[in-house]
């Protein structure tokens, strides 16, 4: 069960390493009729793609998806959509210093262990450069269920907070700036830590929120594969990240019931949603909101002590292009990773009692 | 995709409804030739069942599992292990005020709105009555890969939190308390407040802590499927649970690489593990540990407003025997998914490079 | 991957032995809504009973079949449906001469080369007695799929061939001898010479075929999963059974294109059915037919040579009650399989043009 | 489930369409480690090349295989195998004759059917071009089990029928004539047979067998996943395919106990093997042999009657370049699919008894 696929009706399987030849896909079970805005789907790999503003890894990938098959005159045919994105700009020399050597928080020691055998080139399939396939299979996604809307931004930078509650984003302002955070001053300020951080040879963390919003009753399953729990494990499955929580999440347990239970309106919808719009695992209709979090980035523009295969201590320094944060980039991955469980689900569940024309650009 | 299965080559499927005839599952793919200790899986289930202390539900459930096949003279044989656990205790009388009126921040309604049909008795499937089949499927799992060894515990309760750190954890104070908290005098606090919590007729939230030692390296898949992404799926599975994070999880967001980065020794562990053991989704030796969060339980033993089937505003107060916190009892529960999840990994990695004496009790 | 588990969306895990305390599975995907009629449930149990006819086995067993989940005022509730059938006639001693004998062309020497232990009484898990939970799951997927029609019957025992077409069959006529062939005269001489080859103490194969009547077109994916091929599946996943065919099968392959070929009528109907109702996996609208090979039971009530674990030869004569020919009560197991096929794919296909109205019933 | 998946543990998925820009596929699941011959994977692909030989059809493609990912310095790397091979000598012209109109006994109407839109050049995803991906994931299995030998041939053209038995088979003898007949005066028969039909602008049927040597015992689960189960799925998955049978087959069915069953010699061996290397779904040692059934191919360069997507009577003749008989090409694809499951059973049985030191290479 090498883990490569994620989905059940509309199934994702990637394949590819950093410095391979190509990376890419195979998205299976997207009906039939699906006319595809192509352009659309360029536009996501843009945002997540390298070199796209000062605060970000400068390595220049054109990160141009190519569609092999499943396509017929502009519209899905029901068959497997396969696509490539070329790897252009590959740096290997960069990396011979990490052949035998194992960076720090790193999946190179893990690898190893697992494997015996590694593509050590750019961090071969660990690298987060496998997560543009997965932006190719989100923007599909998000065709698909076209009348559901994904707000996705960032919402910290080390101990820097956005200053809004997420009912109140303006979603035109998430890429007013380099960030993404949707509350400029808050922006300003992280962009401006971002810079320092990357003066410093060093790099930090922080938190993507995403709001889905007009998402049908009904979607999720009610015992292993809850809504949240797939949600969770698409989330948890993107590199460098340590955590998930929605609705209340992590402060809601220092609640009482009497504060945390939200109260019915006569139409069925609450007047407070500190369930996140999930309850017993399936959605009630209110907006769906989580929060992500991720890690600072593993590699430094600095000295750091390590060992090699040998188990020899060693001194080694990031070289290569890198990130000082990643979640400006991540951005775009969290919210192809949640249009893929949406879509996943609205599939599953037109055996339920939804309403289809929640499909109906079918 | 009903989604009542759990696992791949380890997967327990589980049935039944909080006031049916029984609940019950299979535990499909358990190797054939392991020794079960049936009293050891009674135990698990004791620690779950209602009524085992005054600060959790007083519903009296025997909580009695009878095992239908797949065991041959006190050995697994390979194929399926069914078994049932008889409801016994229905009081279902107690929940016909909940026929056609939705407990606020339960699924009743959900239920409702996804099926168009609900056996609203003790709220049916939706009832963490479910979770007993978990937990004797977690307790095959433990007997499966006996070298490894699963820490579970209260970490918090409300804003009361243990002031210990994962590594300072004694095993044998985990059960010296109703609460289960290995941190004495945290302890203490924690019962007298859910105590106090319960006379007003309220409830609480909380979190629980699981560390998991002696884990081969090598467990976890790299990208969809990483080791973190199954357990926090199989957290996130769990009734009430809103959040999920491993090693320095959301606090980690706010270091930078340089303070976050665990440093090799040369024999490959690391002097730090803010990584919690995990490295590109795949277990490096070092000691696992997560926090799952708990809201708390919906239904209050207070007056609340909601509504009826027909959208009319009525009033409500909860009857029935509840759990004032549910974090004692999710104890189990939470170590019971992780060894589920534990050893479906160590299964699908007799694959690899992991020594097999792992699994050598076989 | 240990195989008890049949279907994706309409999904049938059993468990147990021939000589357990009960076998069982549990149905997982049966939407909400349905109302099961649970005597024609048992009728099916009925039919494939034992003791039910001079010509098959005289183990008596009521084969009751208890529900224990997902059921709620005559509904299914969309939550999974659990049930148990008790092992009631157990003559375990019966067994004992093949505690550590191999009977030849059984499982009893495959089952100790994979495991390396075995519940040898009755068979354990190889007897045929599993069948008796796939009558189960497949008669709730006919209830499901109510407006198509199964027909299922022996088409040969021996060298006896039933002398009608399928589309000359009275469904009437199938119940009417206990041989269950619609061709009386071809079922006398069966049924006599069944009678024949038991008084030998000997066995015999045969055929059955079966046709599905008013499928919508569409049911089928088009590769991997083509409609024929899991319906292979399902027929080579019942015991016994040694080949499959369908259409115009083996004698196919005799053909020229120029006679194999189906016209098509004006209405997308064609004027011959050699395709058997599927092109390119791919259900058309036709009657679906095919053929299923079962070889004579492998049980003699004669000596035999054989050997013992220890690889010593003996002699061995069978005890216990045993079918002299399976074909009679392989029909309803056929059936069911076919119906667990067709279930599936009809709801894999409500997201396809398929009519909805096929499935009104919910 | 678009079913473009085969397999568990090893696991392809292919996507393309005959006329696409290319096909290809990604093999997840193969382990590390393998030193991989790349000719001999390209070996297979000319096997089933078109243009092979004056027997078959008269397209040219190249069928170079591109690998893109998961393989490092000559080895795999246990990371997904993503390859494509392009389109090159579309003649897409030569179908435009078939985009409103129907080929009977071909997949056009079931697809629009199901799909209500179809990539109609050359047949789109149902042509048989699908099979090449197949091939390469059936390379890379046999690579991987290479202590196992496949020995798949042509076995019957129409009614002529080869004149040795399974265990007759001189294995250099298949590549020695264009039918991949190993019974040479047989295959200059069936080939003379199959220039004939051509003549006639006709195409004929026929059969393939394939006899698997060296298989570990212990292979294949059960119950539902019986090792001929799951071969039988993958036969009938293959275009044109209409039955399979194993050992005795439908022979069998003729057959009495007392002359069908397979006496044990003192090492587990049998006398005979009707059984055909397989009992209770388990491998038992002995050579694995199956039929396979092709029907004769349906574009005929004959006038034909059939009708267009409006419903109206129309006539149609083949174009473009076929195959008068498919069987001599079927081999490699019959092998592929066969190595793949054979492979599959491998992975999934390291977790019992079965000696790894089958899966030595790695």
């Amino acid at each position: 069960m090498a883990g490569n696929s994620f989905g059940k009706l509309f199934k994702l399987t990637t394949f590819g390493e950093s410095h391979g030849k190509a990376i890419g896909g195979i998205i299976d079970g997207c009906p039939a009729g699906l006319s595809l805005d192509l352009e659309k789907i360029q536009d996501e790999l843009n945002k997540r793609r390298p070199g796209q503003s000062a605060i970000v890894t400068q390595r220049k990938e054109p990160d141009t998806v190519e569609f092999l098959s499943g396509i017929f005159e502009g519209k899905t045919t029901g068959t497997p959509i396969g696509f490539v994105i070329q790897n252009a700009d590959q740096k290997s020399k960069d990396y011979s210093h990490i052949k035998d050597t194992y960076r720090p928080s790193h999946a190179d020691y893990t690898y190893d262990e697992k494997y015996g055998v590694r593509d050590y080139r750019g961090g071969g399939r660990s690298s987060a450069r496998e997560t543009a396939s997965r932006v190719v299979g989100g923007a599909i996604a998000k065709q698909l269920v076209s009348e559901i809307t994904f707000l996705t931004f960032t919402s910290s930078v080390g101990a820097i907070k956005m200053q809004k509650n997420y009912w109140e984003i303006d979603a035109d302002l998430i890429e007013a700036n380099p960030v993404r955070c949707p509350d400029p001053a808050s922006a300003e300020k992280m962009e401006a830590y971002i810079r320092e951080i990357r003066s410093q040879g060093d790099t930090i963390g922080g938190t993507v929120q995403c709001v889905i919003k007009n998402v049908p009753k009904g979607l999720g399953e009610p015992v292993f594969d809850k809504l949240h729990a797939e949600l969770g494990k698409a989330m948890l499955s993107i590199n460098a990240v340590k955590g998930f929580e929605f609705g209340s999440g992590f402060e809601g347990t220092k609640m009482k019931g009497s504060e945390h239970n939200d109260i019915f309106n006569p139409d069925g919808s609450t007047t407070t949603n500190l369930s996140g719009g999930i309850q017993g695992g399936i959605s009630n209709g209110m907006d769906i909101y989580f929060n992500v979090a991720f890690k600072p980035v593993a590699t430094l523009i600095q000295k750091q002590q390590t060992i090699n295969s040998k188990g020899e201590t060693v001194e080694m320094q990031g070289k290569g292009r890198h990130d000082p944060c990643v979640v400006p980039r991540a951005v775009p991955i969290v919210e192809a990773m949640a249009a893929l469980v949406i879509a996943d689900f609205m599939l599953q569940n037109r055996s339920s009692k939804i309403e289809s024309n929640f499909l109906k650009n079918l």
